[in-house]
């Protein structure tokens, strides 16, 4: 087991962001191909045009099939969708044709990595604007892959560090985000943590819930959510001996997380523990989607237009994603075995 | 004007908390002690036990007016309410008593310091049901001090590092606290921010104004109240030629400021602001009210009765707060001369 090296499928993400140069960045790292065996889904075109922007050392061999890679040393296997015109490309600019070529790299992926040709997918950063003007209106990978997979309750994880956190809601306002905090959910979503966490590594995880008004509602004094919807959620998970406990304040259960508290943290909302994780730098983090029948593991950051075309663009996210995809893999082909 | 030591008037908080052993520890250290003159507003018997349990060295000395205070070395001046019985008190419980003590000390300080006779107030934890017990219907001190001075618009302003961070609104359920989203608020925020932040010594600071929604709502695709509500309230400050950008995704927001790339961030509801704040250490914030005729900043935690009688609770937010509190004094006095 422990030289099995996962076949992971990388999504080139928008053709405009900076996407296909972090992956040149990453897929060349020594560590990273010692982990596993990637695959770019993507234009071999647009990722030979990133080579020669990064200065990378290392080439891109284009493929049509899976079962072609070689992974020799110093090359970038491109599974090559040709479906971008570089020509007519502008970095750093909403493209119609580079939204949907996104589109095209995921749904390959999913399908791949469904038929068991591939061990896992991580993404790079889409574009929201140019997806949605393809004629694809998700919100999002999380979304997007939810719909592709067949599957109706995932759930978005953030792991940066010690901190995981999954949300029970992600993309919709702040006030329809109040609605989705109902014990259904929230027990789904600390069903899917449990899931999610031990695919880490950690066994019987504990999971933390956070509140969803200031302290925690106070005992009512602020909101009566906690009462109504989150300590009923806890209590039908203890009830199913889930190490589980909250409602904890939201302002200080991510840092009790990261000191080592708890194994996982569920936020009742976007912004609250997407604030939390991104505290530890904007580049460091890494998105899972918990609930699908195939690991996928994400960046987690945009397409950055404004750094495109540079060169400069940090890759320390994908590597992270890539690293944890990898360890996904090995546990639970470790649990299968 | 470089050695004038302020006045602070430290109040104890609630007594069966750990603010009085936090105080013991701050009031005996050299460094604050050359920065200001403090003197708590508490009783002189708890103080008393409070230096036994924490064994620092030093003495308490009770007084009657603000006048009679010496500074002696090793010396903590006690402005003696002379309200707790010791024999009574169980330390780490709601009692009312506390309760009651505890708002006279906050409502002493007020007093003093709208009457000249300090320079500012630094406050400790009182324990919000204690309070209430009491028959004092506040949610916090902010609430409660905006009531003393008959100030109706004050906001609270978090500052850890180089985060300065203040909340549209603060101890509201997150449902009201949506409401509280309008330009009017956020305006009245915005200059109560830029105020505050040059009392820290920044001229014409720069405000970043995060948004409510995810991704601050993405043009409209997660939520309105970006583009209703926020937007307008830059463009008035912006016209008022006051420097201030945004609004900002929420979760990288803070980030961005801790790295220098705005002097200060309006937050639009509690945990927003306190989540990022509380990411760099629970023990290291500091709470300034903004709007107030006097100056006052406070500890950034509770009254951790878990910890209360054991000698061992953190001083550093207190330590803080008081220099903080003596920087804002200097400032407004420099200005002043």
């Amino acid at each position: 087991m422990e030289h099995y090296r996962p076949i992971l499928l990388v999504t080139m993400g928008d053709a405009a962001g900076t996407g296909p140069e972090i992956i040149t960045k990453t897929l060349t790292d020594e560590g990273i191909r010692n982990g596993c065996r990637p695959i770019v889904i993507g234009d071999a075109d647009i990722m030979k045009a990133a080579l020669k922007i990064t200065g990378m050392p290392g080439r891109v061999r284009s493929i049509l099939n899976i079962s072609e890679a070689e992974w020799a040393k110093d090359t970038i296997e491109v599974f090559d969708l040709q479906n971008i015109d570089l020509g007519r490309l502008i970095r750093g600019e909403v493209n119609i044709g580079a939204g949907q070529a996104a589109y095209e790299y995921i749904k390959e992926a999913a399908n791949l990595c469904q038929q068991g040709e591939a061990d896992g997918m991580v993404t790079s950063a889409i574009n929201k604007e140019s997806l949605n003007k393809a004629g694809h209106h998700f919100d999002g990978h999380t979304e997007l892959l939810a719909k592709l997979c067949g599957i109706p309750n995932v759930t978005m994880m953030l792991v940066v560090d010690k901190l995981r956190i999954c949300h029970v809601s992600t993309h919709v306002s702040l006030r329809k985000a109040l609605d989705r905090v109902r014990p259904e959910r929230i027990l789904k979503v600390i069903e899917l943590a449990r899931e999610g966490i031990k695919e880490l590594g950690i066994d019987n995880p504990h999971i933390a819930i956070a509140g969803l008004n200031p302290h925690a509602g106070e005992n009512g004094l602020f909101g009566d959510e906690e009462v109504k919807y989150i300590q009923p959620a806890i209590e039908e998970a203890i009830s199913r001996d889930y190490r589980v406990s909250g409602p904890y304040p939201g302002d200080t259960i991510f840092f009790r997380a990261l000191q080592g508290h708890f194994d996982g943290v569920v936020a009742m909302y976007h912004d609250q523990g997407h604030v939390a994780a991104k505290m530890l730098g904007i580049w460091r983090g890494v998105n899972v989607t918990l609930g699908l029948p195939i690991i996928r593991t994400s960046v987690e950051h945009g397409t950055s237009f404004d750094k495109a075309g540079k060169g400069t663009a940090d890759p320390r996210s994908m590597n992270e994603a890539i690293k944890l995809a990898t360890s996904m893999v090995m546990n639970r082909k470790g649990v299968d075995l």
